[in-house]
């Protein structure tokens, strides 16, 4: 299949559900609801609310059946992005051949915009779609809050940061990875199978698969430049070789997880080997 | 009834459910969850809860069984002060005669461990009660999430901020308290009393009775010294008389929203106008 007709095909969907619901950008306060749009829109592939469809998919469910909480995963992805480039955390000005939030907003705008996206992330995952119901809708947001939270992505940054100018090993480096990136790739594919109707046995799996596909995602996404400056970098903690033979052991290990699941995973197996090798 | 007794006795229910809740203050990232309990413990009088806990009281139900979305208000009032004392915001230094979260655990920590208290907010408040069921706890969610968002407490903080250096005049003060205050005690009584059951006219009645009394309340709690700096104070805007008198109409309207129910609501009641009227 071709992942990235795919992935195009299914990232519009996304699109048009955060645009209707989000607040239009001029609406008062102005700075803040242009804020919230700056970093969504143009989007980026969608990846994580395309997995959560593809995991619904993969479970027997149509894709529409998660996109509430598909949205919600990009909005969770797009506050932390924001609050990762402010001057206090990496202090990043550009994201996306873009100036970042806080350099046109100023930075007072940008926290408060990336609350407002934690906030409404919420909101959007707690639309009951009749086929999902209301008890996998607050078991969804379990997850996604859990994720978000200081066992997960908060935590992973706070360690993240921690280490910038430190040498942590690569067991130190891959429990970053794993609740920084991990935990909301993981929280993806369980909230949009489990609004599907998965299984204890599937929602295991698809943990699993998660975590590993996200720890590998963020191992390739870091590049395999052995000149980096230090911090939560496996290539420079282990070198180049070693860095993308354990990206491909964990892509296997996540494959593995989900290898019996009929035809219809085929999707969320191929955006997996995409996450992972993409320009490879 | 002695308003105080009953906040002395609530309170605590609160305080240990949050303690047994939080990850331990030297859990790793130790930094993090240190910083995420330092303003909740030693807490204040835990108003918000201990108000949706009255509001489950006057529809008929025990207050227990409020108590985890009566917790998750705490930690969304607790995550908000973290990031207005934040330097880029009101940059305060102390808060309860202790320094604040970003003095004592530097700014990242400080931005990270609001952030983690909003998402812990949504879990504890996924927590079903029997009582409850799901579908009023999504409800519960919802209303938490709309009153955090971008219009509610993040854009009352917004336009706030925006008018730091101005003379707002007295509806655009009131409208920021009305977000920025209201919004959250409004959801208080409403989430208390949805997950006890409360109709939908019950429900009306506590949104427009938790919004004014949020107004009123900031009003008292800005002090009626005129000698303010300028900002969103109604007692610079309109004299100490007119002010008070404003909080003391809204306190009125407040209460004659719920004035028609029964004994048992009668702490809803006190709640506002300690509220309001506190140590005057």
């Amino acid at each position: 299949m071709d992942v990235r007709a795919y992935l195009a095909e299914r990232s519009p969907l996304v699109d048009r559900w955060l645009d209707d619901f989000l607040p239009a950008a001029d609406e008062p306060p102005a700075q803040l609801h242009a804020a919230v749009r700056h970093l969504l829109f143009p989007g980026g592939k969608r990846f994580r609310p395309v997995l959560a469809m593809a995991a619904a998919e993969a479970v027997g469910e149509s894709p529409q059946a998660s996109l509430p909480a598909a949205a919600a995963l990009e909005l969770i992805h797009t506050y932390s992005l924001i609050h990762d480039d402010l001057p206090c955390m990496d202090d990043d000005d550009e994201r996306r051949w873009a100036p970042t939030v806080h350099v046109k907003y100023g930075e007072a705008v940008a926290v408060l915009a990336g609350d407002a996206l934690l906030a409404k992330a919420f909101e959007a995952a707690a639309a009951v779609l009749p086929d999902a119901g209301a008890e996998r809708t607050v078991l969804a947001m379990r997850d996604l809050a859990v994720a978000a939270g200081s066992r997960g992505l908060v935590g992973g940054q706070v360690d993240d940061l921690a280490y910038e100018h430190d040498t942590p090993d690569a067991a130190c480096i891959e429990s970053v990875h794993e609740r920084k990136t991990g935990a909301l790739i993981a929280a993806s594919v369980m909230v949009g199978a489990r609004l599907a109707g998965a299984s204890q046995e599937q929602l295991e799996q698809l943990h699993c698969f998660g975590r590993d596909v996200g720890v590998a995602f963020q191992i390739a996404d870091d590049g395999f430049d052995e000149d980096e400056d230090g911090g939560c970098s496996l290539v420079r903690a282990l070198g180049r070789e070693a860095a993308e033979a354990r990206a491909e052991a964990l892509l296997g290990a996540a494959l593995s997880q989900i290898a019996e699941w009929p035809e219809r995973a085929e999707p969320l197996r191929e955006l997996a080997r995409f996450a992972v090798r993409r320009d490879r």
